[in-house]
């Protein structure tokens, strides 16, 4: 990590906290299409398994690049079908203002201070499968103090294909291997390793709620595992 | 104003003095290549002088895209030479580390603290012809609380080409109204008035010296006019 100069950082899992916080404001959009006995974490659950198969036609070229936005005002129109609101209330307006909940996620109590005292010694971005003007949002609601924002809308394609990292790195004029991605899955620092990238894994065993089973602990020997950013910035010496 | 979400900044001159910024870091590196007898803000002055004429290639599509960094790399080159360097000293390595003075440019007195009042309300960019790159570095250095970094890099040409204003708005997900520019050149806001952003200047009379006889004055009814950003945050209720 000697020569690392900037970190990159997965958001939906490893910055915030994006189950508790999709299910807290869902209630009252689920309210609103009658679907009052809908559990919000089953909802938020079932929303975010349709997350990875809706960004997978923009990586296969199959269709051109579209912001997560978009993506999930399909997929939300698609989970409350699947709840069985009626069609007549899944306007594109209702499905475009119930994305906007990923906008305003909670933070895990340890990013907001340690963010800090790694900004003072590291570069720190987002990388990220959200927009430009969706992490912008999201750093606004929640105080995320990014010296830039970085991630999808600058590849134009989503994580984990090789560009999306490599474009990272290139954007802020610093060699691959002085860049680390910082993120709670297995999956994308592999990735990241793999086009060269520095690697960080903080487990977040709570992600997908009390049962979770994957990326509870490293797959490989990543560069650093800290049990949280808190432990990241004291390992740093930051 | 009253529609606006976002404010995008000029930076060069508008947000930092970079003549004095400049010229003050300057002077070591003339040491170095022998022009100790160089006058640093003369230097400056030189050197900012082929910045538009610099950018015109890429503008007119004759040269891609490059970031400003290559452009002040090849620039500081002539105007090392015409001040009678010896070509042995102008390497691109000389030339390049050379560069990073514009990294470093101090903000003028009345930038800081608003701000991060405007932040309270407005998303805030920078609308500059630096990469992401460079804004970065120098966000960091001078403490420029921006929301997202937006400008040359994102739309891949230099102002005042239309792109640059329209991807400003576009990146962000707002219409091309909601958008201001905030700026001390006449002809900045011009070229953004005539894609439709909202118009604010702020005279900055010394950006070029005590002798500035340039954008003293507003050319035209820009939608906001005030002396500087601590004025500009009071009318906008920050």
């Amino acid at each position: 990590m000697r020569e690392v100069k900037a970190l990159g950082f997965d958001v939906f899992g490893t910055v915030v906290d994006w189950r508790s916080s999709v299910a807290q404001q869902a209630s009252l959009f689920l309210e609103a299409c009658g679907l009052c006995h809908v559990s919000p974490l089953e909802f938020a659950d079932r929303w975010r398994a349709l997350y990875q198969p809706s960004m997978e036609c923009c990586r296969s070229g199959r269709r051109s690049y579209v912001p997560l936005d978009v993506l999930n005002a399909e997929t939300v129109a698609i989970v409350l079908r699947e709840f069985g609101a009626s069609p007549e209330t899944i306007t594109p307006d209702f499905c475009r203002a119930f994305t906007g909940v990923w906008h305003r996620l909670a933070t895990w109590p340890d990013v907001l201070e340690s963010l800090w005292r790694l900004k003072s010694r590291y570069i720190i971005v987002p990388i990220s499968n959200g927009s430009i003007a969706m992490m912008t949002r999201l750093a606004r609601y929640a105080g995320l103090p990014w010296d830039a924002i970085l991630g999808a809308d600058i590849s134009r394609t989503y994580k984990p294909m090789p560009q999306t990292y490599l474009s990272a790195a290139t954007t802020l004029g610093i060699e691959i291997h002085e860049m680390a991605l910082v993120a709670a899955h297995n999956d994308d620092l592999h990735a990241a390793r793999a086009v060269g990238l520095r690697t960080v894994f903080i487990p977040r065993p709570r992600e997908y709620g009390p049962n979770q089973t994957s990326d509870l602990t490293p797959e490989e020997e990543w560069d650093v595992v800290e049990r949280d950013f808190v432990a990241l910035a004291d390992i740093l010496d930051c």
